[in-house]
């Protein structure tokens, strides 16, 4: 069985990745299965376990990490969040595509261990809205702001680790083309030239 | 202005590239142009100059060649088939997108001079289903039917070189994922990045 596609959505906080994310798993046409997080900080009013994320202690993640149970990992404003490996690999192996919306420091790591993945960048418009988006909440002070800043730029250089870079100007169009990409990337030679060479042998007996 | 992209739509004879090419090209909502191929062969009944192929002679031909007019061509069944230059270069200056349905060995000279346009490969269901193809016209000798199998043979194996191989099961179903793939490409992080670096470098001025 042909093994599923390892789908890899990221970019940077605040450009909108789980909007974009809910929007194509909200439609009844998708073909893939979206990898559940595990997260060390604390639930949010309406969270659910085990549907935004798996919620569980430092120490439980602590020992995922040293035995090597997590995908990628990251720390982010004093909380881990991670991907267990476990799902992702069962699923991929049943032949069916996983998503992954992920930070982009766990996206290089992913990168790393599963290079053939599809790695997809969600983008602002433009570095001002960007920007907006990120001093719009209102309640942070000026560092942590700046902090913000300099961690959009850093990660908009990561970008080009990556295979695509889709625009969120409007979260419909960005699903859509996220879920382009998705059908598109089944047909690329690399993945499906092993069958073809297996037929080709088979018709020259 | 971004420059349009190259894509190139090939396969092995037979396999029914001209179908879905026409059938990609009725859809109103495509937003790239096809390169009318030139050729020495004679005009079939029902066939426009200009709109299915350029006709013109051997001698204009080889002097295209010559002169370094040819993104690509090659000799069939006693033929030349070629792409001229020109039209190629002033459409994708425009910013548009150019649209080359040729043969293999066609395809292969033009990865060699524009690696990076988009190679579409479209194949049979399976092997058997192009042999009936490639036999089923039922008006040639075996050797010419056997010589056919080996460069289908061939052309298989070439495919390796391609970004995308397309399945022709049906002809609506082939044109749609090849309008997909080129909807996806213009999302390719190497086609955009330079953009999203200048943005970068006015926003920390």
């Amino acid at each position: 069985m042909t093994r599923g596609l390892l789908i890899v959505f990221s970019g940077p906080s605040g450009v909108g990745k789980g909007t974009v994310r809910k929007e194509i798993f909200d439609t009844p046409s998708h073909s893939f299965e979206y990898s559940v997080s595990a997260t060390t900080r604390a639930k949010r009013e309406g969270e659910v376990d085990g549907v935004d994320y798996h919620f569980i202690s430092r120490e439980e993640f602590e020992k995922m990490i040293e035995n090597g149970e997590m995908l990628e990992y990251a720390e982010y404003v004093g909380n881990y969040y991670g991907t267990p490996l476990k799902y992702v690999n069962e699923t991929l192996d049943k032949g069916k595509d996983v998503f992954l919306e992920i930070e982009v420091k766990g996206a290089l790591q992913v990168k790393e261990k599963a290079p053939d993945g599809v790695f997809i960048f969600l983008t602002p418009p433009d570095l001002a809205e960007l920007r907006k988006r990120i001093t719009g909440r209102g309640t942070d002070s000026p560092e942590v702001i700046e902090q913000r800043m300099q961690t959009a730029r850093e990660e908009i250089e990561m970008m080009s680790l990556y295979d695509y870079a889709v625009v969120n100007d409007e979260v419909h169009h960005a699903a859509e083309r996220v879920k382009n990409i998705i059908k598109s990337e089944h047909f690329r030679v690399n993945r499906v030239i092993g069958k073809y060479k297996e037929m080709l042998e088979e018709f020259s007996v």
